[in-house]
C-alpha cells in the first residue's frame, strides 16, 4: 500500500500487464508503473516472476504465483479471475501480470470479459511479445526486405488435423512467409509434417529457442526436415518458440552481439 | 555524455531499440537505459519521438531525427547506416530508436548486417510491436480461445499480384485465423478484394485503428466487406493498422477501458 493515496480512484481496478518474455527489463515503463502501484500483484510463472523486485520496489505489495507451467494447470483460469474480481471488489488495486503480451496465446481478453461482467474496471499494457522478441534476441527477424513480407503466429498446441485444431496448417504452410510456433514443443513432429505435406521444402531454414531472453536460453539451428529430430537431441523443453521460413537462415553473419 | 565512463567499453557501439507503437511509456526499461547511456539517438518519426525527453534526461545527448514519414522518404537507409557506422567509429554510444519492434518490417537486420560489416558492434532491445499493441489498445485480441489460434502479420505496402508483393493473400485468405495489415492503408480495397476473392465473408469483422497509443488515435469498426468505404469515410489515414477476422467483432461489451 506505497502508492499514492490522493491519486487514488476510490475503488479497486485491475490492470492486466504484458511482463515480456522473461528478462526482468523487457517490461515497459507503463507495466513497471502499474506494478508498483499494485497492492496485490497475481503473476505468471512465465515473464519476470523472480526477478519482479529488480522491476520496482515490493514493500508492502502482495505477490501471489497464480501461473501455469507448461502442461500443468496449478490453478484455473476461472480461480485467477475470481480471485482478481475479489479483490479489486474490495478495492485493492490488481496487477495481473502475464508473460508476453496479454492478447497472444494469453487468454488476457477472458480476463478483460471476466473483469467487465463483475463490473470492475479493468485495462491492459501490452508486452513485449515472445513470438516476435524470443527470436530476434537470437539474431532471427520474422520479415526481411526480399525474402518475406509477413509471419504467422500460430499455437502449437493441437496437433494438426486433431480436433482441438482449428488452424488450417495445409493453408498455411501454401501461404509462404515465416511462420512462427508457440507452445508447440510437444508436437513439432506432426506440425513439421504437415508443413513438408503442403510443399514447403525440407530444407527451408528454421530454428528453435528455450527460454529466450533469459540465462537459460538455448538456440538450435534446423531445417524443417530436420526440426523435430534436432530439438529432441538438443533436449529442447517448453517453453519454446520455433521460427519456420527463409528468415531462420538469415543474419549467421550479421546477427546481433 | 552523461552515462558513467568507468563502465564505458573503449569503442563505439549501435544499440537498435524498439520504441513501441507510440506513447511513450511503452518502451521498456532496457530501451529506457539504451538511450540514457547514449551519445547521439537516432530517431525515427514513429515511436516515442516529441515525448523522448520523459523517457530519460537528454542533456548532453543529440538527437537526430532520420525519420521516415510513411509514403515520404526524408533521408535514404544507406545514410542512416553511414551515420550510425561513422558515429560508433568516432567512439560514441548510439541508440538508434525504431517505432515499434525493430524486427517488423523495420529494416532492423539490414542495420545490424551494415553494422557488423563495418566491424561495429551492435544489439538490439525488442520493443512492443505495433502490430499486436495497437488492436490490443482498442480493445482487440489477435488470439481467443474456441475463435483463432493463429495470426498472420503481413505488410500492405504492396498490392496484392502486383510486382513488388510477395505474399500469397488467396492462401492466406483460405488459411483462416486472423489478418494483421500494416503500412497498408493505400491498397485497403486491393487487399479487401484479394480475401474475398479467397473466400474470406464479406460479414467477416475488420477493424481499422489510426495512430493507435496516441492522442491522435482513431478507431473504426467495419467488416471486410466495407472496410475499405468506410475506411476512407473517416478518413483513415497512415499510419494505421488494420485487423480482418472474427476476434475483431469480439469483446465490445468486455473491452478494456
Amino acid at each position: 500500500m506505497h502508492h499514492d493515496f490522493a491519486t487514488r480512484p476510490t475503488g479497486g481496478r485491475v490492470t492486466l500487464v504484458g511482463g515480456g518474455p522473461g528478462a526482468w527489463d523487457l517490461i515497459t515503463l507503463r507495466g513497471q508503473r502499474a506494478l508498483a502501484e499494485a497492492d496485490v500483484i497475481l503473476t505468471d510463472h512465465l515473464g519476470p516472476g523472480e526477478d519482479l523486485a529488480k522491476v520496482c520496489d515490493l514493500t508492502g505489495t502482495e505477490v501471489i504465483t497464480v501461473g501455469k507451467i507448461p502442461y500443468r494447470r496449478t490453478i484455473s483460469q476461472d480461480e485467477i479471475n475470481q480471485i482478481m474480481i475479489r479483490r479489486a471488489r474490495a478495492g485493492e488495486i490488481v496487477a495481473r501480470l502475464k508473460g508476453g503480451d496479454p492478447f497472444v496465446f494469453g487468454r488476457g481478453l477472458e480476463e478483460v470479459g471476466a473483469c467487465a461482467a463483475a463490473g470492475v474496471p479493468c485495462s491492459v499494457v501490452p508486452g513485449v511479445s515472445s513470438c516476435i522478441s524470443v527470436p530476434e534476441l537470437a539474431g532471427i527477424t520474422l520479415t526481411h526486405r526480399g525474402v518475406s513480407q509477413a509471419f504467422t503466429v500460430v499455437s502449437g498446441h493441437a496437433a494438426p488435423g486433431s480436433p482441438g485444431c482449428q488452424v488450417d496448417w495445409d493453408a498455411l504452410g501454401r501461404a509462404g512467409g515465416t511462420i512462427v510456433v508457440i507452445m508447440g514443443v510437444r508436437r513439432v513432429r506432426e506440425i513439421s509434417s504437415a508443413l513438408l505435406a503442403a510443399g514447403r521444402a525440407a530444407a527451408t531454414p528454421a530454428a528453435a529457442i528455450h527460454a529466450g531472453s533469459t540465462p537459460a536460453e538455448a538456440v538450435v539451428h534446423s531445417t524443417l526436415g530436420s526440426l523435430a529430430e534436432d530439438m529432441r537431441r538438443a533436449e529442447i523443453q517448453a517453453p519454446a518458440v520455433y521460427v519456420i521460413g527463409d528468415v531462420a537462415g538469415l543474419g549467421f553473419a550479421a546477427r546481433p552481439e
